[in-house]
């Protein structure tokens, strides 16, 4: 079934210890419609400027993604410039210039309204919950979001979090959000503010899912279930990693005709999976050129990496 | 089979969020084998002052532990004060009273010396080595150490890292040792240093093992194998969590009759269940209570929290 994600599509200038790329196509949008695009069909809506070439929309007509709803503005589209240092675990932003995502305002072409999974991604979160309401019917929504919305827009933000099935941030957002250092106890108050589901991405140490009584209607799922990463030699560029992640994750669970505990894990072990990928080339080059063959091999990487069983 | 450990009895003040106690049992002999207890019978080699009474011997023979081999010396115990705040990760040392330790050279009683898992706690290394040297015939040896030693006794440190067949250490204990932030390649240089295998902790995100070809002879593993931590809501002592670890996987390593990649995946998950139990409560108490029946629980909980199908 088909995913509608709303989000940004960027131009970015990253530097790692491993080089330095300008004006690379990024965004939330991309990373998570290239993962998710593996699994299910993807529509996106967007708004780029005049430097948003046909060669960047082939990067997402190859993958059979869906561009109608990416808006074509006056202007300059967002450019991020950022540089990831030592352990590369966090970015450093130096510099934010948001041009036509300045005045961004999601509009939902007819075709897509029949779209059955929604992902937020980490946008404002006034036009989340726009887009939310222009979608009554949709079957499962998630959405991202980011430190700066958590402190400066908390009120918008719970309104969105009310509307969502599952939430996926990191370990420090979720601790923001709660206002609780302990992860566990920071979950609950989460989950209490609105999603069924809270998925939690730990970065190098995967990701932890936490569930409510709501996650699984006639289920009690009464444990979190922890996702591995996959340990790797070389992080070339960790730019789009946790979109990837959402990608993979909620790309797998469109995908399912059900959705059940162990499609959910499984979801998650595509979501390591994807996000893995992202990290080895700068950009999106690795998710453009990743084949369902290295896909399946991974995941039973993962697999292996995490079951008992040989 | 039984297990040796040589390293620290001690007492310990300690402050965390949940409360304070002075001059509890602790140090890492203690942990380790009240956690390998549950598993395999355990041998100790320490030194402790005329504060360590009848009460105290009680702790270890009430799970069967051996303590012929605790020296008791005149004057006072080892005692250690420190605290945690926040998420609790990392101790604050606020005072070191080595006392009696200071001058600890580990004798091995002759009744001692048919032990065949040998634990090298964390403890100077140059008695570690004493102590390798002395079990000529141990059938395997494992170790741990700290940042201390490797930054300023290397040499000493290398010495014995030639000897081990399991080293375990932290994250930054890792990455110190090799002058690496990735942990791949950290983990590369480790085992390099002479370790057949690396067990690097994550605590609250679980432990990762990596494998040369010498960890299993005759079998090439090539890919990490990653232990999930169980998310607690409380956390209310992380003393000790590291050695019960340690005791919990090799305890269970050694009541196994062959060392093969899912009996060391097994030992790695146990190794969780009892550092997980350990930080429940202050001190040892919760290692000294536990039951067997728990301990499967638990680790059939870390099973469900990790594993793809339901």
């Amino acid at each position: 079934m088909s995913i509608l994600v709303v989000g940004s599509v960027a131009f970015d200038n990253i530097q790692t210890p491993h080089g330095k790329v300008d004006n690379c196509l990024g965004g939330a949008a991309t990373h998570f419609s290239l993962a998710a695009s593996y699994f299910t069909p993807v529509r996106v809506i967007a708004v780029v400027g005049k430097d948003f070439t046909a060669e960047h929309e082939a990067v997402f007509t190859r993958r059979n993604i869906d561009i109608q709803g990416i808006e074509h503005a006056n202007g300059e589209s967002f450019h991020w410039t950022g540089s990831y240092t030592g352990n590369m675990d966090e970015a450093k932003t130096l510099g934010t210039d948001l041009n036509v995502f300045e005045t961004f305002d999601p509009k939902i072409p007819e075709a897509y309204k029949d779209a059955e999974f929604l992902f937020l991604a980490n946008i404002d979160p006034v036009l989340q919950s726009r887009v939310r309401s222009q979608m009554p019917k949709v079957k499962m929504v998630c959405g991202d979001t980011m430190n700066y919305w958590i402190a400066d827009h908390t009120d918008n933000l719970k309104k969105v979090l009310r509307e969502l099935d599952v939430l996926l941030i990191n370990d420090g957002e979720a601790r923001m959000l709660a206002g609780e250092r302990n992860l566990v106890l920071a979950a609950e108050k989460v989950l209490a503010m609105g999603p069924r589901t809270l998925v939690v991405k730990h970065g190098e140490y995967g990701a932890t899912a936490f569930f409510s009584d709501r996650s699984f209607p006639g289920k009690k799922i009464a444990h979190p279930f922890r996702a591995p990463a996959l340990p790797l030699a070389e992080v070339v560029d960790p730019t789009g990693a946790g979109d990837s992640f959402a990608g993979g994750f909620y790309g797998y669970l469109a995908s399912q005709p059900e959705l059940t505990p162990a499609v959910f894990r499984t979801a998650m072990f595509y979501g390591g999976v994807m996000g893995s990928f992202a990290v080895e080339r700068f950009g999106t080059e690795r998710l453009q050129n990743v084949s369902r063959d290295e896909i399946d091999q991974r995941f039973k990487l993962f697999r292996d990496i995490s079951h008992l069983d040989e």
